[in-house]
């Protein structure tokens, strides 16, 4: 299993417009990635302005798959006009 | 829904003791914490002495409740024996 924490930096203003892109993108991946575990947006308690993608993917291949969507390429230039830096993403390995 | 993001550095050599704290505690709250959704420790595949446990809570009190656990409360110093630096706890709202 593969985890990863994709954390973002949300533009002061732009929380309801990245809030969106990002509810369509967790109902999508849901509708047709069986091998993607889990897919939550969350928003920081001490920040509102930062978010996290928190995401579980069952091997590589579903990560990749994930990422060779139509869906997914084409959030990323919404979300990306919604950020204040740089995404920071982490990769991780199971332990178990 | 309540999401978690504990971050720990791991002292050199430690890596196989924290492990093993980790999986028990896993074990521990899977089998008696049903308000806790997701307890997954991973490690980092780009720092090899980096962790993260994710967590995902249905509510505050599951949060709460997993916090009082004996057994929670016992992993504490352990994995205070086995960290490099002080850990980074982010808490997060679900967006939904």
């Amino acid at each position: 299993m593969i985890g990863i924490v994709a954390k973002l930096q949300i533009a002061e203003g732009k929380n309801d417009e990245f809030e969106q892109v990002g509810k369509d993108l967790m109902a999508k991946v849901k509708a047709n990635e069986p091998g993607c575990l889990t897919y939550q947006l969350y928003r920081s308690q001490s920040d509102p302005q930062s978010y996290i993608f928190m995401e579980q993917y069952s091997d590589d291949e579903a990560l990749k798959a994930h990422g060779q969507t139509e869906y997914f390429k084409a959030a990323g230039p919404k979300m990306a006009g919604c950020l204040a830096g740089k995404p920071e993403i982490e990769r991780y390995d199971i332990v178990e």
